[in-house]
């Protein structure tokens, strides 16, 4: 926090931990992790070079490499007992990069800013046409290509003792299950279950900042559900889904979100947030509820997909009327950063997050 | 032909094999597969029990299984000389199912359409999520697992003498190229390039196909750009872009669009054209034109990026107002297809289509 004080900057930072079921023995390490996340964005912010974008890629990369969170070390492992992660980030001019089911990349989020920074501002080889979503294998070689760490035997990369010994359980788990018990997910929510004590369903985490000038950036990433298919890409890979970021001349909004469930693929969750905030003359807070209501909507209890969505709204030249769960303003000055909304809403039965302002002392987790 | 007239089922099915440039040499080759396309759509659909699904898989499958386009056998390689293959396939219920830059598959709109089905109608094995996207070797396995055919070796299968042909015409080019053609596809769309003759950027295929009861389908199957990145993954696997579909109650409209480029992956360009079909008083000519139009608004010229747009609309319980380039009637009766709006617009120098209903003698390409 030291660092933050220190520097006139003025910054915001959110951060969230998935939407899910997070154990309370663990909230601690969750705390820190979002105190540490929140910090080295901070670090990047306070700098006057720093963008949002990078202060994203900070934090995200912080809770990658905290064991706690199903992104990057230690995320969630598919059948066959590998880490596979996608990661994507998108600032308020449009420019937008995503990586799919990657292994043996320890901060996946770097790889996607860098797609993003590569496609923005050219360095396109011989005038082919850079990437913007790259998958798989693919992914590792791209990132080596351009200087980013990358591991030789991408299978075991990542995997921890906590991972693996969960895996094991859920593995004996579904062989031990019969047509008696259909819904894997289902048994584990159970309170009966022998893991109700562990995090069940971790998801995404994410980050979305806003810097001095007033730019917004959003980016996730996650190991993706438990026991997924090999190759299987989650929300946090595809465009207009896990996180979005846009402007106008006054105002910027971004948003991460978090989710368990394929549907909310279909609902381009991410991007529909921003836009209804746009769009609708109610505030933020009511627009995001609405939406995450209308997500579960016809569909039964048993087929209830939880979300979470962390959204930053900042303003650039005027003061609107601010409504939100947590609203903070800045004194009034012209092109430059100037209030910030910041939202939280989920569906979830916990949703960690985090925030830190140049004004604050230390972060809020 | 003769099949669909013996039935009294009424359909519509459109093709196309991308926008680009496609060489008048090969013209006969390319009308050749699309008349094969909408008579495989046909034989489908003029079944009662066939699904508009089911008939954009059949079209495409037969557009992939060509050597001439640029999908399945035949894709453009890889910068490493593979094959990699994007498909994504929705229908109006919202089912949709997307593979990925993914090898020795020979059809990968058969494994988009699978993942779409399974994750609508449950098999989920064991209460885990089934998934909707799925990439790389993970894609081939499931599809493996899911008795859909796929190759040993996935690095050479789908490799033609042609494309190979190409692939090495365009390493030796990009070898000898230095700072003075800084742009590959600049020079490969230069008169005097002596590749002119040849299909320089074939793009995505697709089809939109309407059944009796008047429902839509549509899918997308690519090759992606000559000399990607291993593992980039472009607008035909991503959701909204590539394919879209959506229904109220008296009408359905789907969408599949072609174009090579990641800037019309951020236009998500399939639904953006469908909702705007909705929303909009103006007819879908104007309005897909308009959209056209904007995709390379405020880019220069060298950065213009080429789209094609295949929409249909159909019309179930009343007549609406009809504006566009192909407008065809069906005569009128309750519950179902009642007519169809079919639009194909396109930024490229030629976006090759065919289209083909119940009522006509023989496929128009």
């Amino acid at each position: 926090a030291g660092m933050a004080m220190k520097s006139k900057a003025r910054f915001f930072v959110a951060v969230h931990v998935g939407a899910g079921y997070h154990a309370q023995s663990n909230s601690k390490n969750y705390r820190r992790a979002m105190r540490r996340a929140c910090l080295a964005a901070a670090a990047v912010l306070s700098q006057s070079s720093g963008t949002s974008m990078d202060a994203v890629v900070a934090a995200i990369k912080a809770l990658e490499d905290d064991e706690i969170t199903n992104a990057g070390r230690g995320s969630n492992l598919t059948q066959e007992g590998n880490v596979e992660c996608d990661a994507s980030i998108m600032d308020d001019s449009g420019s937008f990069g995503a990586v799919g089911a990657t292994s043996g990349v320890s901060n996946p989020i770097e790889v996607a800013a860098l797609l993003a920074k590569e496609s923005t501002h050219g360095s396109s080889s011989l005038g082919l046409i850079p990437p913007i979503f790259i998958v798989g294998d693919g992914a590792r070689q791209w990132a080596k290509e351009h200087g980013i760490e990358t591991m030789e035997s991408p299978e075991h990369a990542l995997v921890t003792n906590r991972s693996k010994e969960q895996w094991l359980k859920y593995k004996n788990m579904m062989t031990s299950m019969d047509s008696s018990f259909p819904n894997f997910f289902s048994y584990l929510e159970q309170p009966e279950s022998n893991l109700s004590r562990e995090d069940v369903i971790q998801d995404t985490v994410g980050a979305v900042c806003v810097d001095d000038k007033g730019n917004i950036s959003a980016g996730v990433s996650s190991g993706g559900i438990a026991m997924k298919a090999k190759g299987r890409v989650g929300l946090a890979a595809v465009y207009g889904c896990g996180c979005w970021a846009t402007s106008n001349l006054s105002s910027s909004v971004g948003c991460s979100t978090s989710g368990a469930g394929e549907r909310l693929i279909k609902s381009l969750l991410a991007r529909e947030c921003c836009h209804s905030v746009w769009e609708s003359d109610a505030g933020p807070v009511s627009v995001c509820s609405d939406i995450l209501l209308k997500l579960n909507q016809g569909h039964l209890a048993s087929q209830k997909q939880d979300a979470g969505i962390l959204l930053l709204q900042s303003f650039k030249s005027f003061v609107s009327d601010i409504c939100g769960l947590k609203s903070i303003m800045i004194v009034f000055q012209p092109n430059r950063l100037e209030g910030v909304e910041f939202l939280a809403a989920h569906t979830a039965p916990s949703f960690g997050i985090g925030y830190f302002a140049n004004f604050m002392e230390r972060p809020k987790v």
